[in-house]
């Protein structure tokens, strides 16, 4: 998917939420268990109860990864399911690889090609040549971490680094590597005040923005101070959103809750 | 497996090589894409024809994940015949993950419980709860990501971070860690002349060493700079092994190719 077809389903929308796929078996409700894939009949019902609010979802592949091959054909059905019924909604592989060239050029094909996702997450700390080799496929995003919403955030990403913080210097290193066009970056919603800093940095990127909800971050701030004229946020929520009811009911809760946050997107939208 | 299990098996096998399982379809031999699963049967040749001198194996996730459902079919039979055949070799999910606390703690499920593995790499940007979900499990190893083999590793990892190179923050920061007991650490051989400095921060911690063959790293270097009285050493050679030849003599080729890196081994090592 191009950069322009996810802005025109934003506008269309008068959303940038992100739902955060990231399905436990032990939170999913009991009568889901009952069928022949739990993970994916959830996701299926989850996305059709949202996807008129909803412009990106986002499966955190580890929730697939500990069931082991199971969760990899769910995740085969969820993707599968997403890419022919709502071709318009953006895909995140929440995956956070990266790995030397050879290596990562197979995570890539792994997720671009076998799975069909529009975008994944990558760590940055191999550097230059364990990106590259995802940013050469062209309509597709690499989402590298630049300030991730936990703690840990601190341990090493605020740090100052030869006269910048770490999270910084990859935000402008990043933007020199090739095909750097295909980037976005992750900003956590618990840092929403360093989003001005980072606007400064990466004025047109696009930000995925975990964080708020269970995490605690404000999606009010996350507006105020990472928007920019093309929206160029996608704001992501799981736990609040999916698990809004663990009952029979949870469809219309999670609709209920996708809406909410959608209501306060639209108002805070240009236009 | 606990580490002295693994340093009674260095001193048995005189040998601290692991072999790097990283399987391209298109590299292996060509009679074998005529088996149901091409991937295992040549993983189980490889074993069978290394093990007597390979004290680790490490399958490097990414090309699994490359072939989807398939390459974890892969991947769990692989695990499954080295734990079921060869329980007494370290198994390590060369995997290089992290993510917030909930979702590595899925990650480590996958990968110590689900698939078995004794140790994963994972890449230290997130920190502090990123990493200890993976260091709760006793006698599992997190294998922590500090000086890649690549050349990307100069982009961030080297660069001064208040004071001191990151990968060296990194190494200090992570030994204060709950369960750091459970930590080794990846250093790449292509950068041997840091291992002297490595070894000075950690001069206890096992060492997964990458880049030796293909990459062009040095053995006698990793093994002059890195090797403790434990020997602390645990040095990767994929490609130049496993591709020694591309025809019906691969393992033969191969188990020539281990026994050359395990005779300078033998050679280097006291007693």
């Amino acid at each position: 998917m191009t950069t322009q077809e996810l802005i025109r389903q934003i506008h269309r929308k008068k959303s940038f939420l992100c739902v955060g796929l990231d399905v436990d078996m032990q939170k999913i409700p009991a009568h889901l268990l009952e069928e022949e894939d739990p993970i994916f009949a959830f996701n299926k019902a989850i996305i059709d109860a949202t996807s008129h609010v909803t412009v990106a979802y986002k499966p955190n592949i580890a929730f697939y990864e500990a069931y082991g091959i199971k969760g990899w054909e769910a995740l085969h059905k969820t993707i599968g399911y997403l890419n022919e019924k709502y071709p318009e909604i953006f895909t995140i592989a929440d995956a956070k690889r990266g790995d030397i060239g050879n290596t990562s050029a197979m995570y890539a094909k792994a997720f671009f090609e076998d799975l069909g996702f529009d975008s994944v997450t990558v760590a940055p700390y191999m550097g230059k040549d364990s990106v590259e080799p995802f940013l050469e496929f062209e309509d597709r995003h690499t989402i590298l971490l630049a300030l991730t919403s936990n703690q840990g955030a601190f341990d090493f990403q605020t740090k100052d680094t030869e006269g910048r913080e770490l999270y910084k210097r990859i935000l402008e290193t990043s933007g020199k590597w090739k095909n750097s066009h295909n980037l976005m970056y992750v900003v956590g919603a618990t840092k929403a005040e360093y989003l001005a800093d980072i606007r400064r940095i990466v004025p047109d990127s696009f930000l995925l923005v975990p964080g708020i909800g269970a995490q605690g971050g404000s999606l009010e701030e996350v507006c105020k101070y990472g928007m920019n004229e093309n929206i160029g946020l996608l704001v992501n929520s799981a736990r609040g959103i999916i698990y809004a009811s663990g009952g029979m009911d949870f469809a219309g809760a999670a609709k209920t809750e996708a809406e909410k946050i959608q209501s306060i997107m639209a108002a805070v939208m240009p236009g």
